[in-house]
């Protein structure tokens, strides 16, 4: 089994709706999952409120710290839109009309209706590529490292997608679950003992609340289907031991 | 009105699993909502791994950048819950059983129940303040100006109304949202216009898609009811001049 180096990347939501409490972040959870999935891990979320500086600031800090950055939000026509020429500040790039994405705009819309706002949509670092958008028209695009998408949960879902093939990733992480009937404070000792013989296995618990009952659900990942095995029949033999109710997985 | 300096709040969400798009971030909303309700913004957001150095740096960071900082997550009793270590060595106080926290914790339990994983929830910075937890027992905690909460949002949410007045808030943030059946692209010349002329006013522009029908919500905020109001009406102005149709809010 090769070895490849680790990618690890992070995710940046741009958007004062988040920070205000009005709408919950989806999109974290859309590109983790994604990304896991072409053995990429995400390191780190920031939510950011839509101000030009800050925008450049947090991307220029970073794009340098991970191998891929995901933004969300910021992407559309109006004036608290400010994604695309905070990217250009970024990277010191000309902001102005691509032409391929004004090509592609021009031709979605019905003749006549490519108007002021929507060719601004059109407007990004002239020298970025695109990341097309079977939903809506208008497309996210990337510079470097940085790939810029649109705040919508169901946009930003079905242009995932179309970025597998650009991203070189890892070994993909595996996850499993063993949810048992018990509170933390029970497993707590041994399962930091079959943590400490398992350096590679990551061990998560999280109690949960479900149908009025107290639960807890421990998570193993690992690139290592091999090291999950080992690791899970150590937590079910104290789990044995201590006669906890293992359940069912949903 | 006395014009009262703006107050700011950073949240730092601590777990993989928020990572690893296992579990959706529910926390930050929750925390931003009551924060506007004692008039103080969220400006950031972090959600970063159950890692000692990237909590302590990230801590350190952010509780000089910001009036309050809210942490959530990983106060419990297992081996990936390290907040309350992390942040002794980030205040460089000493980590061991907080004595008013043992005794709540231990008049919690039945008899006999009180066990070496539920007294580690006893543990944190000798010195930290409580938190009290109305909900199951086990307190959080803060020092100076950072507030540690657990990271099950039924639990967060039951410990932040006792919280209200440790802050020191300034003019509650008043939102107003203006639902229209348009596309973004009709309204952002005249909504720029708008924000252009109301500079104390947050305008934010909103696309969704309900019962399969696109619609805008605008949403302004600002401390200053006056304020919105002048805002709002000049944005019916243009609303009524281009016969959108403006939909109830819900």
């Amino acid at each position: 089994m090769t070895n490849k180096k680790e990618k690890i990347a992070g995710i940046i939501i741009i958007g004062n709706e988040i920070l205000s409490g009005r709408t919950k972040d989806l999109n974290t959870s859309s590109i983790s999952i994604w990304l896991n999935s072409l053995g990429i891990k995400v390191k780190e979320v920031r939510v950011i409120p839509d101000n030009e500086q800050t925008i450049i600031n947090t991307v220029n800090e970073l794009r340098k710290k991970f191998d891929y950055i995901f933004t969300s939000g910021g992407i559309g026509p109006t004036h608290d839109d400010i994604t695309a020429p905070s990217l250009s500040k970024a990277f010191n790039l000309t902001y102005g009309p691509h032409k391929e994405a004004y090509k592609i705009l021009e031709s979605y819309y019905k003749p006549g209706e490519f108007n002021e706002g929507r060719q601004r949509m059109a407007w990004m670092p002239t020298e970025a590529k695109l990341i097309l958008n079977p939903t809506s028209g208008a497309p996210g695009f990337y510079v470097e490292n940085v790939f810029c998408l649109p705040g919508v949960p169901s946009i930003l879902q079905a242009m995932l997608g179309g970025l597998s093939n650009k991203l070189v990733g890892g070994l993909p992480i595996i996850s499993h679950t063993i949810n048992l009937r018990t509170v933390e404070s029970e497993i707590a000792k041994p399962l930091t003992f079959v943590q400490d013989n398992n350096k590679d296995v990551d061990i998560g618990s999280y109690p949960f609340f479900k149908a009025g009952k107290l639960g807890v659900s421990i998570v193993l990942r690992s690139e290592n289907q091999s090291k999950i095995n080992v690791c899970n029949s150590q937590i079910l033999d104290f789990v044995n031991k201590k006669k906890i109710e293992i359940l069912k997985n949903n």
